[in-house]
């Protein structure tokens, strides 16, 4: 022990952080697995009440939100059908073994949808891992996900087919850092001129720094451990200090379709995909409004055709009844509107 | 089991929604345990470090910063030399027979601050409890702190006070929710007065929406248990639903000094304290900023005294010593100066 009157080191509050990661990692396991169940529940209830998952978009956190152009806002709402949340790292049912293992931070993320104008995929599946850099760096990073868009339907505009083309070119050069490639010319061209790009660029995203392999993290992971251990073992002092991560140079993020495509999983992992029942309900309600606020304001107005009128979704899943007189059970006829951003 | 095609039921979403509570609660608890050895730790750490939780709260996010006016800040800055946070109702330590005790969203701050001129106390106190009200509500409710202000130093303009007379009379009359008390319009006439209060009206906050009893709170939970109960043993369709909240018409808000004085209460506990080092840190990195657009702009330009200069917080904490040529140490002669609001 230390005396009282010895400064702190940043070691010492490093060693901290590193604790309560520690702690963080071990709940976010033991809650993957605890709710497991109540998700599959959750799945077979969602899968009875029609645009669960569109009227969730709607509702969805300005953190989720903000990267829904209208385009896609009107491709989600008319073909979303159904999206799913795993921590694949950490094993559920008979091939668990322990408790202990997997990192409950990586997370794969499924989109399904029903047969669409727009592309041929009826699953668009997104992973990513959690892995430390060599410098210390940890973070999400991904692969490239093909979207096979129809003829003229791209959303991104040749971003997720540009950032598939340098992935594989990267990987048949042998080196995932090679920035002297026409591939990379162009998708960094692309980059530049697309400012707000379509919510699934997102599927083409890699990291917001630079990729990191398994294997490098493996290696960095190891070190940690043993640096962790020396520490418990009262060598801290001798322990050396993790290499400063401004030391790697090397940055990739003008190859990067969307630089916060880690934030945006995080988002839709650890809000919108526990938080759905919620977002529902508040769409719900919001639609109630719309509703009241129509009957209220222009009855029978001229150009409000029934194919316009808001969904009354609540009349699918109440058992209430108190609305009953107005539902018109409108949701099969049509795609909830897009709402207006405040 | 239900069929596939019939409806989803309110009370069906409503039941999943519980279970993932239920997980939710007990993950809670088991992180607090987990994690209590490791703030004790960082408390002994940061016992060492000068200024540190005025360091934080100048760091504070939005959520947090928004209560702080001016003048709070300075006496934060000035004077708050300690800063706790437990979840009273789970028992740490040798009192703990089981790990499914207690509620740990119920949580006590407790601030610990130097003799200063505001105010004779050294620690201020706040408990919320989470509580279930008769109809279903559930939330944090609180018991207004009295704070002993010096003469004309109430940053509160009285509202404190004020909270604390309509409690104890309230308690006096038997009916903590009487509004035919001189007590009640006195409070109300100085919450409808004062628009952005101090942040020490926090400590006055008593709910944002009525006060709910232990004892109504005890019923109500055990109401809810025999629900789920019910429910388990199939009985599923028999179960009563729960009365809706808004058939609770009572509301106490006109008397209510912060009526987001819960969500401020979750701020601290959920997001300041875990992240105490992260927002030390920052705070740190900004004055190290700081100090380098200082050396650029004007070095020894005038009006500039010592006593203005931005702390090098980061020598304080660091062993690397790679700013030791610019660490003067000026930690110890004042506090840190307040942040231009974004």
């Amino acid at each position: 022990m230390e005396e009282e009157t010895s400064p702190v080191s940043y070691e010492d509050l490093a060693q901290i952080e590193d604790e309560f990661e520690q702690i963080d990692t071990e709940i976010m396991r033991k809650q993957y697995i605890l709710s497991a169940p109540v998700y599959a529940k959750r799945q077979a209830a969602i899968a009875r009440i029609s645009h669960f998952w569109p009227l969730v978009f709607e509702q969805a956190p300005v953190d989720i939100d903000q990267y829904i152009q209208p385009s896609d806002s009107q491709l989600l709402a008319e073909c979303l059908i159904g999206l799913n949340v795993t921590r694949f790292e950490v094993p559920l049912g008979p091939e668990r073994i322990s408790e202990e293992a997997g990192n409950p931070r990586s997370v794969c993320i499924t989109f399904e949808f029903a047969e669409n104008d727009w592309f041929t995929d009826q699953v668009l599946e997104k992973k990513f891992w959690y892995r430390r850099a060599a410098d210390g760096w940890t973070g999400l990073v991904s692969e490239p996900v093909k979207i096979h868009w129809k003829k003229g339907k791209d959303l991104t505009m040749g971003l997720t087919d540009a950032a598939v083309r340098l992935w594989e070119a990267r990987q048949k050069a042998g080196d995932m850092r090679a920035v002297k490639l026409p591939e990379y010319e162009a998708l960094a061209k692309k980059v530049a001129s697309d400012q707000s790009p379509s919510f699934f660029a997102w599927f083409g995203f890699v990291t917001a720094r630079r990729w990191v392999s398994a294997e490098e993290s493996a290696k960095a992971e190891k070190e940690k451990e043993s640096r962790r251990n020396k520490r418990k073992e009262g060598e801290e002092k001798a322990a050396s200090p993790e290499v400063d991560i401004s030391d790697d140079a090397f940055d990739d993020q003008n190859a990067e379709v969307m630089p916060t495509g880690d934030e945006l999983a995080i988002s839709i992992g650890d809000d919108l995909w526990p938080g759905a029942l919620k977002y529902f309900t508040e769409a719900q309600e919001n639609a109630d409004d719309e509703m009241s606020e129509a009957d209220f304001e222009d009855d029978d107005a001229e150009g409000g055709s029934d194919d316009e009128a808001p969904i009354d979704i609540r009349s699918l899943v109440t058992s209430k009844g108190k609305d009953k007189d107005k539902s018109k059970n409108k949701a099969e006829d049509g795609p909830p509107k897009k709402k207006q951003k405040k």
